[in-house]
Order: C-alpha cells, then sequence, then structure tokens
C-alpha cells in the first residue's frame, strides 16, 4: 500500500487534535510524499495541512500536487498567504497555476505578488502551456565567455539558492544570444585560471519556444540531456526545460496517446480522482460518435438483407468476420501511432508502411482464412460457404490492416493527432466496409444467390 | 526530414570514396546524431563507420544504437577491437551487449576485457535486465562522512572522468551501507571546512535490486532525480540509475503498453526496422488467438438461429450492439491499464473501480440505449424491436464497462500483465456474451418469440 493511504488516517486525527505536533510531524517527511498525502485529502483538509507545512518545504510540495487541488487550496487559504506561496513557487509552474485560476481570484493575488514574480508571469504567460516556451523556466544560470573557471563557480555560489539547475552554465553573449554550454562537471574539474570560452562546447542542442513539448521530449531522450535551452526566433536565450519535468511531459504523452486508443478524451485527473460527470463526458462523447458510426452496419445489412433469408449460415460468420477486420486493423494503427509519436517514421513514408500493411495483411488474412476455413468445416457447412469466410477473410483482414495504417497517416499529414485513429474508430470504418466485402463475396461464390 | 536521412548519400559516397576525409567530418557530428545516422545505415556499412569514429566518441556513439545493431557491429569488426570497444563502454550497456552476443563471439571476446571490467561484466551479469540491478551501473561517486567540502571536491575531481554523473556523491559507511547523500551543488555552495557528514541528506530515496524497471522510473518521477541509489538486500549500496536511462525505460513501457492494448506482443525494435517474419510473429499469436475466441460468436448465434429466422429485423442491429460492447469495453480497460501503470489505483481498489464503472455502464448504457431506439425508429422497426435494441444496449454497455476494468484488475491480482486485457481481447469476450444478452431480452421482450 502507498505510504501516504496508511498515514492518512493519523495527518486527520492530528489536524483536528493537535496541529502544532502535525506540524512537526510534516518537517519529517520528503516533499514528494507530503504531495501525494494532499492528493488523498479533501481540498479544505489539503488546504490547512499546507498552512501547516514549514515556511521552505511548502512551495516545493505544493508543485508536485494536481493543478486542480492547487487551484482549490489557493483560492481557500486567505489572500496575501496565496500571493506568497506563488511567489516561492518556480516560474513555470505558477504560469499554469495562474492560468487556471477564476478571474476574481487572479485579480486579488496578482497585484500582491513580488515585482520580479510578476514580470516573469507576464513573460512566460505569452507561451502556449502545451509549448517548450510554455513549460520551460527563465531560472537558468547565465555565464559569460570572458570569465574564468573560478570566477564562474564563485558566480554558481553566489546565484544557485534562485536556479532550477545549477548543472549547466549557458554561456550569453551581451545581447543575451546562446554561445555555448559548460558544464558544473567540468568547471569543477577545470585549472582555476581556464577561461569559460575555452572549454564551453559551442554546438549546443537547444529548442525554439514554440515548439511543441513533445519534441522537447524526444530531443532530452535522444541527446540524453540534464536540461534544454529554449531560445527566441533571434536566438536569444529566455529559458530551460529540466529533465525531471520532461519526464512529466513524456508520461503525459503517453497517458493521452493511450488514451486516445482507447477512445476516451484524454484528461489530466488520475482515474479515481477525476469526477464522475467529467469522466462521462470524456466517454459519451466518442461513444457515441462510433456509435453513430456503427449503424452504417445496420444499413449495410439491410442492402443485403435477402442474403441471409437465401442462405442462413452466412450470418453464423459475420461476427466473426467483422472482427477479424478490426482487430488487424487496430494492431496496424496501434503500430503506426506509436512510431509516429516516437519519430520513428514520418508521414512521407507513407509508400513504404502502405506496402508492407498490404504484404502483412494478405499473409494475416490467409492465415486467418485458414483457421475460417476449418472452423467452418467442423460446424459442417456447406462448402461454398466455407471457401465465401476463407476468401472474405483474407480481403477483411488485408482492408483492416491498410486502413489501420492509412488512417494514422492521414491524420498526421493534416497536423491532426495519428492517435485519433484508435482501435474502436478503426474498428467501426472497418465493420461497414466489411460487411459489404463479405457479402460481396458470397454474391460471386455461391451459385444462385440473388441480393 | 530527420538529419540523419538528410546526410546519408553523402556519408555512403564518403565511405567508399574518401574513407580519411569522412573520419574527419564525423568528428563534427554529435555522438546522438552519428548514433541515429548508423541506424540508417546497413549494418556492414555501420561497422566501417564505428571503425572510423574518433577513439573518444566511439564508444558514446555505440551505445545510443539498437542492440541488435550492436550485435551485428561488435561480430563484424576484429576480436581485438571490439574488445576494446566494450572496455570504453559504461557498464550497464555492457552487460546487456554481452547478453546478446552468441556464445562463440562472447568466448572470443571476453577474455580480451579489462580486468576491472570483466569484474563489473560478472558483477552486473547476475541482474535480470528489466530490474534495478539490470539497468544500474556500478560507477557512482562515493564519498566519506569525515571528508570536508573541500576534500570531496578535490575527490569528485580525481575520480570524475569514470563516473556515470558527480552530481550527486553518495556517502558510505566503511562497510558500503548508504548513509546520505549530498548533491555537488551543495558542495560547491559550502564553506571548504564544513563536514560532509552535515550537509548530507541522510533521509535517502534508493530502491532494491530485483526491483522492477517499471518502480524505479515512478520513483526517479515522484521524487524529481538525477540518479536513483540502488542497494542489496543488506543496504549495501551496489550502483545507480540515472535519469537519462530512466527516460528511455518510461519510453520502452509505455511502448509496451500501448503495443499489447493494440493486441501486438511488445517488440523492441522501431516498425520499420523490424524483420517482415518477425513483426508476422508478433501479431499472428494474438490475431489468431482472438479469433478462435471469436468463433464462439458463430455457437452462440447458432443457439439462437430460429429467432433470426422468425424476425429479421433483429439481424440488422447485430453488428451495432455488439461493438458497442466492445468499444465500451475497451474504454474501460484502457482507463484503468493505464492507472495501474502509473501507480495511481491498486488492484485491492478493485470494489471503487467496479462501483464506479457500474454506474458509468448504466449512464453510457442509458445513453446509447435511447441514440439506438431512436435510429430504430427511424428504420421503421417494430415498436418491439426498438424497445429490445434498447433494453440490450443498456445491458451490453453494463457489461462491457464490468468486463472491460475487471479483467485487468484479476489479470494484476495474479501478477500478470494487465495490459493483455487489451480492446480486441476484451472486444471479443464482450461479443459472446453480448450475443447472449441481446437475444435473451429479445425471447423475454417479443411476444410469441421461441427459442
Amino acid at each position: 500500500m502507498p505510504f501516504a493511504r496508511l498515514v492518512l488516517p493519523d495527518v486527520r486525527a492530528l489536524l483536528t487534535t493537535a496541529p502544532s505536533e502535525l506540524r512537526e510531524a510534516l518537517d519529517e517527511f520528503h516533499p514528494a510524499d507530503l504531495a501525494e498525502l494532499l492528493t488523498q485529502l479533501e481540498p479544505g483538509e489539503a488546504a490547512e495541512i499546507v498552512r501547516l507545512i514549514p515556511d521552505e518545504l511548502r512551495a516545493e510540495v505544493f508543485e508536485q500536487i494536481p493543478e486542480d487541488l492547487q487551484v482549490s487550496i489557493v483560492t481557500a487559504i486567505p489572500r496575501p498567504e496565496a500571493a506568497h506561496l506563488l511567489d516561492e513557487m518556480a516560474a513555470d509552474d505558477r504560469v499554469d497555476l495562474v492560468a487556471d485560476l477564476d478571474d476574481e481570484t487572479k485579480g486579488q493575488i496578482l497585484p500582491l505578488l513580488g515585482i520580479e514574480e510578476a514580470r516573469e508571469l507576464h513573460a512566460l504567460g505569452a507561451y502556449p502551456e502545451n509549448t517548450a516556451g510554455g513549460r520551460m523556466t527563465t531560472e537558468f544560470m547565465a555565464l559569460r565567455e570572458d570569465m574564468t573557471a573560478d570566477e564562474a563557480i564563485a558566480h554558481v555560489r553566489a546565484v544557485a539558492e534562485h536556479k532550477e539547475t545549477i548543472y549547466y552554465g549557458y554561456v550569453l553573449s551581451p545581447g543575451r544570444e546562446l554561445r555555448g554550454v559548460v558544464s558544473l562537471a567540468l568547471l569543477v574539474q577545470a585549472k582555476p585560471a581556464d577561461k569559460v570560452s575555452a572549454m564551453m562546447e559551442t554546438r549546443v542542442v537547444d529548442v525554439r519556444a514554440d515548439a511543441d513539448q513533445e519534441e522537447v521530449a524526444l530531443i532530452i531522450r535522444k541527446y540524453d540531456l540534464l536540461a534544454l535551452p529554449v531560445v527566441d526566433e533571434k536566438h536569444r536565450m529566455v529559458g530551460i526545460i529540466t529533465v525531471d519535468d520532461i519526464l512529466d511531459v513524456a508520461s503525459e504523452e503517453a497517458t493521452e496517446d493511450i488514451h486516445r486508443l482507447g477512445a476516451v478524451a484524454p484528461m489530466e485527473e488520475p482515474y479515481l480522482r477525476a469526477s464522475f460527470w467529467s469522466l462521462l463526458r470524456k466517454r459519451a462523447g466518442w461513444l457515441v460518435l462510433i456509435f453513430v458510426g456503427a449503424t452504417f452496419t445496420g444499413t449495410a445489412l439491410r442492402h443485403y438483407e435477402g442474403l441471409f433469408e437465401q442462405v442462413p449460415a452466412l450470418m453464423l460468420f459475420l461476427p466473426l468476420l467483422i472482427s477479424s477486420g478490426g482487430n488487424s486493423g487496430a494492431q496496424s494503427s496501434t503500430l503506426v501511432i506509436r512510431s509516429l509519436a516516437l519519430g520513428e517514421i514520418q508521414a512521407a513514408q507513407w509508400f513504404t508502411i502502405l506496402w508492407r500493411e498490404v504484404r502483412m495483411g494478405l499473409a494475416l488474412g490467409v492465415l486467418l482464412g485458414a483457421v475460417g476455413y476449418l472452423r467452418a468445416y467442423l460446424w459442417d457447412a456447406d462448402p461454398t460457404v466455407m471457401l465465401t469466410v476463407a476468401v472474405a477473410l483474407v480481403g477483411i483482414v488485408l482492408w483492416g490492416c491498410v486502413i489501420g495504417a492509412a488512417l494514422p497517416l492521414i491524420l498526421r499529414s493534416f497536423n491532426l493527432d495519428p492517435a485519433f485513429a484508435s482501435g474502436p474508430f478503426v474498428a467501426t470504418f472497418v465493420d461497414v466496409s466489411g460487411i459489404m466485402i463479405y457479402l460481396g463475396v458470397a454474391l460471386s461464390m455461391i451459385p444462385n444467390l440473388r441480393a
């Protein structure tokens, strides 16, 4: 059982009977554990606990709880305390929180912020939340080319407290253009008089402030960085993104893709914290849309209604055949969507991908066709029905693979999220066409059958 | 277009005409870009390029290419060069590579390794690849409690070259027990005579060597660490895992889950690098298994065959109804599987989860039932068929939600991967029971209908 749920009853008891004892106890927790504890409490209790947390830990704990809980707490505590808490937060987290506050609360708290903090808020607020600019903090360590290693380390010591990370120093020109990077490791190992300009790495990997956070995650992962500098359109350095934030981004992006693949609109709150109604909305939208799409299976069947009266055995294989198309399509779309997300393939490689899926669809179709033929044989089906099932399976599975691979590629080429081509969505698409393939094959293979 | 594909033709041309020019050109590349380039080449070409890479970059580049390509290259180049390359690699990457070599190559290369490297290989090789022990490196920085800040920094300078990261120093007892941790940032800011024992953090977050790598990723993410110390059963420190390795782990685990959710057996190679036959195997296994499961839809339909002869309109709604169960089930299983993977929910909370899904299933079922009723009305269906469709939808969607949530929880409580309860798998399970629910409802609601 997670730690936070274990101590929950004790914390609740102390909160009402002996808050000062609780204050002392909280000092012993790791900030991440305290954050986990807060998420297990009612917002009102969480707000009381936040006020009890020692000053030097409070902001660090607060930054790690979900944004909806942050909003409840900031709204619940006295305004000056809220402003003080915001002042102490990292600049990037502060921006995200302020963006979620209602106008009244915002209007009351913002005037109470520190001048420097208000300025940062304004600068960072200009970038959308899911871009490099929205994820960065301005608290990076800047160095000058003409510093010696000794001067640089002295500078690090002087400003370290206010920086998000001091493991990289970024060497800027007087116009704040990014010239190079030097790691603290290198500074520590250098001779005191060595020049920063001589030891800095000039081939710096950076990212534009308007880049998508998914791109940031791919770059940090590829180059094994602890932090990535963010530059504006004139290559002036405006901030950094640290790897711990990117671990969260990578996890959020994977969650978003996984939810989309399961035909659930992405949500930020954990499953059990999301309200019933918000979860219902996230699910109902897609489910109804797919349901309406699936009603076309009825339209297709209506068109061929007479066939089942002539050969009732055809119906026995109907769910089997259409689900086979959906399943092979789900496989293809899953593979293509994940590869696109990881940057392993590009939409421009569509021909290579589709050609591979055509061969794959044929191979899988022949395999399932053989198994289907055998199954029909065991049910004593008529030989022409057996053949119809086998041939239709090849066509349907092939079709499923091609559609499953093509839809995400098409979405990507229109700059939409490929993960909208979820398994259920592809399956519905393939279901309708699968019925037509199946009954089309039946019409051409079974003698005397009339539409 | 990615950088590596852009320079590919030039690199190929230089490789045959002017290798020495190429050697100079390679020096200008970032190691991560060189690694990307190697993955675009044939193994034979890649081996030649690896030999041209400057000595001090070679191992760093080599560590970043996929393991199957590492094996091809090591097997292709002269044995002494291969051994030298292995000597230069990080200990954790070396172990993974050696595990993949065939016995002959291993027998020829291992005797050529350095003594220290061979010893590490032996120590690390004892841990399974996907555990903390299998992912760690032994090259961490150890400090003693009685050191001063100045002595500690001097020690850092002396040993830095051989350490995976020097940003954390781990304070060990004479018996190598983990006592505390101190960051380089803190050492740099301390007064020279400050004692390590006074400034170290004693509440160290660590992990046992036999912990699963997924747990390691959750811990590093929760506590925002750059590196996590790994201890043995006696709390002696044996290694560290760094955050850059964990970014890869998180991405691999997400890929594995996503593939499983799409009913594809997980694979390590990127989609277009995987051979056709290996991909076919990964897909055919699950597809055939699900297909055989889906043949039970035929068995169920056979049981009720007479019903469709009496009321043919029932058939028009069949694919619609069973796909609705599958889709709502896919939503539930996706949500539960992802929440389990993120540690947001535990299998022990099954009652809360299932109760939520029962209410969700009823709400979604009533919604789809209403839409289905309307659709049946527009098709001029018989009123009792309309009611049958609506009532069956409530039952099927409810059943889909419950099964979709229950299957991953059951798998987890047997210590199996919940992601095996993929959308297609759940859908097949729900398809068969959906037919029985539908036709059971029809039998009880349509007068004079006989089984």
